[in-house]
């Protein structure tokens, strides 16, 4: 699916490159709207007609010639529904979820098992990029210094002191890799004091979990550091079109290391200064929670933020609500900044400066 | 339909009284429990197993020989249903609403059409007084006052300086009828500043609209101030047990003046002297928000005050929650004392410091 917005504007078919989109992860602080059975990639959750996986591949489309999907086998028949011109030799399917490492490092072996070495870049499933052609430029840039033999990720410029991301700590340009810089480290989410220094002190960007590396250097440095993880995705890879499949992967996928790429990769080859950053200042977004979602959103007239919903709502002193979903009418009276959030399941009365706190939700 | 706790601990029948239960309003500031077709003495508010209108007619029934209720058409079959001890003959229908005035003088009339001069006492169906052996020894006490002749009221004892309610101020006690005391005004709702300097002086009581009078009294009053709508339910009491009921009902009742009997009769005769009052101790709540309803209920060991409603709730951060109706699970995030109303029809979240708001929504 490609919407006019995303239609590039030039040929930006980057040569030898192949997207993955790694589609996992719940959404748990959009619940009730996110559930585990309808995560946040599957949900058009800013109202455009598209959901998030589609606009993320949408946007990844024209950089390749293919494009790889790596989701859980429980969202598969959804993905592919979501996606008709993806074909089901690229939707990839795990059995149960292990993290982002096995699924990035599956995607990579099968890469280099169909096609030899190529550059791959992962991009989550559920985040927003509304200028895809700047997104598509910064890649093209990353797929550059990726072929230098680096790792490298795409920095984000913080446009707050957010204490919701993990950092990247950039140092000085790479002199083989125009517009790319080394990464001194990757840091964990900071509290906003110490998130706030680190924008005061400079050289900080956010760590938007981009990946763009050659399949062999990714299936190296795993090797190195995670053999058996490189081992067994190689087996898995090798059977994958082939009648084994289902035996080699119901035995090998089981005893995966369950590990993030950032512990896995990312961290220990910053520290053996084997990772770059290209800077992007595109705006970004992880939709992590209804605040960051209320605020990719204009209110209408009477003041109410409406995410995917058309039936009435009354606001009596009740500034900056955002009522989701649902379609009986809703009244909110007295209370400023509240999210209203109606779905089959359940109903969620938030402030929204609390939104984080969504994910303590206990109920059956 | 009588409840244990109703079950009066004496003989209380007071000779020759009838009690009148005056049905009508909504209880606009409970929406959407209460709704046009669904109004609040309908409603179990409180989750005993009585809807309002049962309480109150399992109060005063044991005061009288009969009971008559007064009520709109669009409710006379649920009245009917909710209490099939009461003969349909006692439950008076009016064709449109015409204000307080119209209902109790058409009762009034009736009661002397059918038995002669009686004391009549007129006592809303949607007020909650826990203590009803309490209650009927103030009520017994005001039909002894009003066998002097006089309009009696009963006056409840302020617990705060409410600007919800208007006062009765008192004067001296009355030699005739103990326990009453003459009555030198009747107060519009103050506000709280007001209201509180009343207090502070002493001799006001909160006015519940409840009115203990004979007959004659009554419609003597009211030929004198209002003749035409004395005339008027007059004519209308000597054709309803007849043929010409409906005949008669649809000429002469949409000519009846509409008017409040605080307007019509209280006032003006408190004015020439001639009402009364009696002071109870007894709580008494008119349930008039939602806030009051939730100050009549204690809350569950998580906090949250449950009302006709046993699906899961999930406060995280979330004091004094209060919760009505709906199947649906609710989670409340960050919002102290919030009201969550889930019907069939609409939600409403409120902050329960703008009960009286609820009135102001604007939902088609």
């Amino acid at each position: 699916m490609v919407f006019v917005s995303d239609i590039p504007t030039r040929d930006m078919t980057i040569p030898g490159f192949i997207p993955v989109v790694p589609a996992g992860g719940v959404g748990s602080r959009l619940w009730p709207l996110s559930r585990p059975e309808r995560p946040k990639f599957l949900i058009d959750l800013l109202g455009t007609g598209a959901t998030l996986i589609q606009a993320t591949v949408s946007r990844l489309a024209p950089l390749g010639t293919e494009l790889l999907i790596v989701t859980g086998e429980r969202h598969a028949p959804a993905v592919s529904q979501q996606l008709p011109d993806v074909p089901a030799a690229n939707i990839v399917t795990e059995p149960s979820p292990r993290d982002s490492m096995a699924a990035i490092a599956l995607a990579a072996a099968l890469i280099e098992q169909r096609h030899g070495e190529r550059i791959m870049g992962s991009f989550a499933a559920d985040h927003v990029i509304p200028d895809a052609d700047a997104f598509r430029a910064v890649v093209a840039t990353a797929a550059e210094a990726a072929r230098t033999g680096k790792v490298v990720t795409i920095g984000i410029a913080p446009t707050e002191p957010s204490s919701a991301f993990g950092y990247i700590h950039a140092g000085a340009p790479l002199a083989d890799a125009p517009g790319a810089f080394e990464v001194q480290a990757f840091t964990e989410k900071p509290d906003t004091e110490t998130a706030a220094s680190m924008l005061a002190a400079g050289g900080y960007s956010w760590n938007a979990g981009m990946f763009v590396v050659s399949t062999s250097v990714l299936l190296g440095h795993l090797a190195r550091l995670q053999p058996a993880l490189e081992s067994g995705v190689r087996q898995i890879a090798a059977a994958w079109d082939g009648p084994e499949r289902a035996e080699v992967l119901a035995r090998v996928w089981p005893t995966l290391t369950t590990i993030a790429i950032d512990h896995a990769i990312a961290e220990p080859v910053a520290a053996e200064g084997g990772v770059a950053m290209v800077p992007a200042s595109f705006a970004w977004d992880d939709v992590g929670d209804f605040d960051s979602l209320a605020g990719l959103l204009r209110p209408g007239p009477d003041g109410a933020v409406r995410i995917g919903r058309d039936a009435p709502i009354s606001l009596v002193d009740a500034p900056g609500a955002v009522v989701v979903g649902g379609t009986k009418p809703v009244a909110v009276v007295g209370i400023a900044d509240a999210v209203v959030v109606e779905t089959d399941e359940a109903i969620l009365v938030l402030g929204r400066a609390s939104a984080q706190r969504v994910k303590d939700v206990e109920l059956p």
